[in-house]
């Protein structure tokens, strides 16, 4: 593939387009657009923006994802536990609901957009591979049980806030007496509706003899319903007077063109919150993005990701939007419904872009609580409480990881559930490879293969001491190696030789040479040589441009054999005695 | 060794104290004490504090780390690099000279402690070895570079500053013209005298006949005899009226008891220079450590040294100083100078007690231009450029993130600089270790052996394909093994089975598990049979816990040549034929 084709996969599928696949892109795009409208509107909210500001999200970040992602079917777009953090980050330096607050959210998406692409173009993509499962399951299910929770005041009509799950429920025991009937009817009888759109209507469709196809995008027009129903009800009642919190007056039109805020002091105050949301943004996509795609037998290119994602944000930025990213519900329906390419998602931001501009008065009368349902349906997906039970059946270590991360996320809220998460990983990623596989091993007797002593009789000599190292020696391991030798030999007092088997050693870096040195001194001290053995070509090449070959002690021989024969003999030859006894396994 | 001693080393080598010991650390005690004072004065003023906050810091620290630490001569005080680093985060929260500024440097030192104490706890010494050798020499080397640039306004007698060396140099030409004489020509002539104490004195002094040992006292007193030389001229010449700027009133007494403001902003706003300032105080003290340990074949215990270092800098928050590390120069001189026990740190803290208390006055007329050519002198030898060149000539990514480290610290400050050096360390890790080691193996014609099919000659079918797996497989590595399988397979249609040789896998983590499944299920979706072989007992146990073997389309068998064995011949059955030629290294 070309370089540009590579950077640009519009101009891959764009050029074999064809009649079947625009009809199929047209469908998925008309059931796509039906969800996001209140979805958008909801997350908006969410992330504490005006309601226009989700759908201006979902406009022209889809079309720039569309020209520069990898996924045939991802949808972009605000999301969730993204428009959680956007709330948390930007709530630390501006008021809800000021022009400063929009504008910080801007700056936010801006920062974010430009540290994925930056990361896509210097094809950091493999990053992401180093968050652990386990502590992203842990919390993506924490953002979703205080999204849920913090949605609930609004079901009640209740006044609220908090950014951890014990603030919240604190806030909504101080308020529940004064719990609005209407609004808690709304918005109760639509969880409960939409619940039931979720697992029984399209049984109950199916059953009634409803077409399978119309069925599916009966189930998925669900939100729909209670949108309209609910609004109509406020509207023919009046409740807007009785307490009942309405969306209220939508613009009408256009996306508009937006110049983020780049001031320093903000930028500085937004750095590591667009950091986190970045880092989780983009996990959440890949993930979503390669489940979809390996169904398809396609495969995702994580740098190239990171090119979309990054495109995707910095339009949102300058078209009045939030930090979004690829968002699992949208895209799952999106792949139901047939999409085949991302042109798809460039005519479900047409219809958004008609939403925008003809839907919104009939958005006036749609109570808040309707939305705040469409949220805690849609989230509570996002919970799986079962990841507990399955890390603690097979890992305390992974288990105490996931504990720990819902446990933080609760308790202390998202962010500093997200930085905790991070610094888990990285941790255990540390105590993961923080030591080199080392065996002792000794010759397999009538062979040239030598084998780990513990595991096989084999033989050895007691002045003499080989090592297989099983992995490349570099700065995070070398000492290691360093303190388990000079350990091992304290035990010996007759060592006389180390040799080290480095059949296994594709490169060793300056700081592991170093530490060979040291090693190397250490030894020579005790009046013990180091010999090496079975070095491969690169390295021998990289050592031979030093002077550790020079002031070497020992020997470096082609073969383990050669060492551990030549190495005996010198000692048989000295003291007349020599083979030891193997250790069995 | 029982816990307790373990915890406090003071109780194992202070049972075995005798006559011979207390003479030779008093003797090493009276050595440092000398070298000391002026050193001690000097880190203080770098650090923006006063004088005398530089003796306090080298008196409780100092017994505080022969309590809890584990080498035998590491002297604990403040030194060049963390007072530079102290400078630079206290100088963003508190004006210097105000008693903000102190009271700053005491809430670093107590935040530096309790996060070096914590960490010991914890048992995280080993995070040592993740930074780097050639990123930490190139982050000293252009920190001495800075703190001898930042010293050179003191020799001219200049106003000027800055935090990065184009700043720096730019302030002392906008200022050169008003160079004070006298104070360049102390400032200049101490420069060359301390030069020549450091290199030249010795020889000069033996050759004189003076015996070795005196020479040895007299050359690390030479700081002492400049301070006095020059401290007389100013006096006897009036010199602090012409302009030379000098030391001043120092309070005469023992370090005062101070209480650390721990206000929620103060707190916040030093955490992350705390934290760097803890990684580079751990990383230079241990390695001063493991270098003056190693020449007497003793051990550094990395956790016991974070209690120690944390145990001196919570002293030093306590007694009005600022955050210490071990130094190395100090702690060369305590050790050639014969200190055999941490007592010769106790009693290098009386003689400093006492300095604190009598010599003051003597230092009214010190002039700074000293001071600054002490430091001057001190810090170039830190500077090591050749690292440059001896990086190049080995490895082009170890001298990338040399040079990086170097010109970002340099260009940007000492903050960014060790910031960026972390990062890159940690960087440099992760693409060391994103791809787990795995080899395509065949049998070997004649043997039950399975070596790496680019290497050896051997046999191999095209519809079986065996990997392995050289490592443990958890979250970073995984997802590389299933997009390598994947990628493999692509290009063998012929393949039906799939054999994961899991000899050298000592663990598989709960992502791992999880990949493992998506890749089974893959495969299934292929056709393909996934088994696997030699799996070590305690994996098997772990995976017989979960569903994946019931779920398995293979097999798992104990040896690899069973597994080969049979999938062959259940090839051969079902299509005739079977063998193919290996491939030839």
């Amino acid at each position: 593939m070309s370089p540009l084709l590579k950077r640009l996969p519009v101009l891959d599928w764009g050029r074999r387009y064809n009649r079947a696949t625009l009809g199929a892109d047209l469908m998925a795009a008309l059931i796509v657009t039906i969800m996001l409208v209140p979805q958008s509107l909801a997350y908006a909210l969410l992330a504490g923006l005006p309601p226009e500001a989700g759908i201006y999200a979902s406009i022209l970040p889809i079309v720039l994802y569309a020209i520069f992602g990898t996924s045939r079917v991802l949808a972009v777009g605000p999301v969730a536990v993204v428009s959680l953090m956007t709330a948390a980050a930007v709530g630390q330096v501006a008021e809800a609901g000021t022009a400063g607050y929009a504008m910080a959210a801007l700056t936010l998406a801006l920062l974010s957009g430009g540290m994925l692409f930056a990361m896509g173009v210097l094809k950091l993509g493999f990053l992401a591979n180093f968050l652990s499962h386990p502590v992203i399951a842990g919390f993506i299910t924490a953002s979703g049980i205080l999204i849920a929770a913090g949605q609930v005041r609004h079901i009640m009509g209740v006044q609220g806030g908090g950014e951890t799950l014990p603030e919240i429920l604190h806030g909504l025991w101080l308020h529940v007496a004064d719990t609005n009937l209407a609004t808690l009817a709304i918005g109760a009888g639509a969880v409960v509706f939409l619940f039931w759109v979720r697992k029984g209507m399209k049984p109950t469709l199916l059953a009634l003899g409803t077409p399978k196809r119309a069925a599916d995008i009966l189930t998925k027009a669900g939100p729909v319903f209670a949108v309209a129903a609910t609004t109509a009800l406020v509207w023919g009642l009046g409740l807007a007077d009785k307490g009942v919190r309405i969306v209220g007056e939508v613009p009408q039109g256009l996306p508009p063109f937006t110049v983020p805020d780049l001031s320093l002091s903000l930028v500085s105050a937004l750095l590591i919150p667009a950091a986190l949301i970045s880092i989780i943004g983009f996990v959440e996509s890949v993930s979503v993005a390669q489940t979809l795609a390996a169904r398809k037998r396609q495969r995702i290119d994580p740098d190239q990701e990171l090119l979309g994602l990054g495109a995707a944000n910095m339009g949102a930025a300058f078209t009045g939007g939030l930090p979004v990213t690829g968002g699992f519900a949208r895209s799952v329906v999106n792949a139901d419904a047939g999409a085949e390419t991302p042109a798809a998602g460039a005519f479900t931001a047409v219809g958004l872009a008609f939403a925008a501009i003809a839907l919104t008065p009939l958005l006036y009368f749609l109570p808040q609580a309707t939305l705040a349902a469409t949220i805690i349906v849609a989230v509570l997906g996002l919970v799986d409480l079962g990841i507990l039970r399955r890390t603690w059946a097979y890992s305390r270590r992974d288990f105490a990881a996931v504990a720990v991360t819902i446990l933080v996320t609760l308790g202390l809220g998202i962010e500093t559930g997200v930085s905790v998460g991070v610094a888990l990983s990285v941790l255990l990623h540390l105590l993961n490879t923080a030591q080199p596989h080392v065996a002792e091993v000794g010759l397999v007797p009538g062979s040239e293969h030598f084998r780990n002593i513990h595991r096989h009789a084999v033989q050895t000599y007691p002045h003499v001491l080989t090592l297989r190292i099983d992995e490349s020696l570099y700065f995070a391991n070398a000492r290691f190696l360093e303190t388990m030798i000079l350990d091992r030999i304290s035990r010996s007092p007759d060592l006389r030789e180390v040799i080290l088997m480095c059949s296994a050693v594709n490169s060793i870096d300056y700081s592991a040479l170093e530490t060979l040195e040291a090693l190397h001194n250490e030894l020579a001290a005790r009046n013990i040589r180091l010999h090496l053995s079975e070095v491969k070509g690169p390295v021998m090449d990289r050592l031979q441009q030093t002077h550790f070959l020079q002031h070497l002690s020992g020997k470096v021989f082609k073969s383990q054999y050669d060492a551990f024969h030549a190495l005996a003999k010198a000692d048989g030859a000295e003291r007349g005695n020599g083979a030891g006894a193997g250790t069995d396994a």
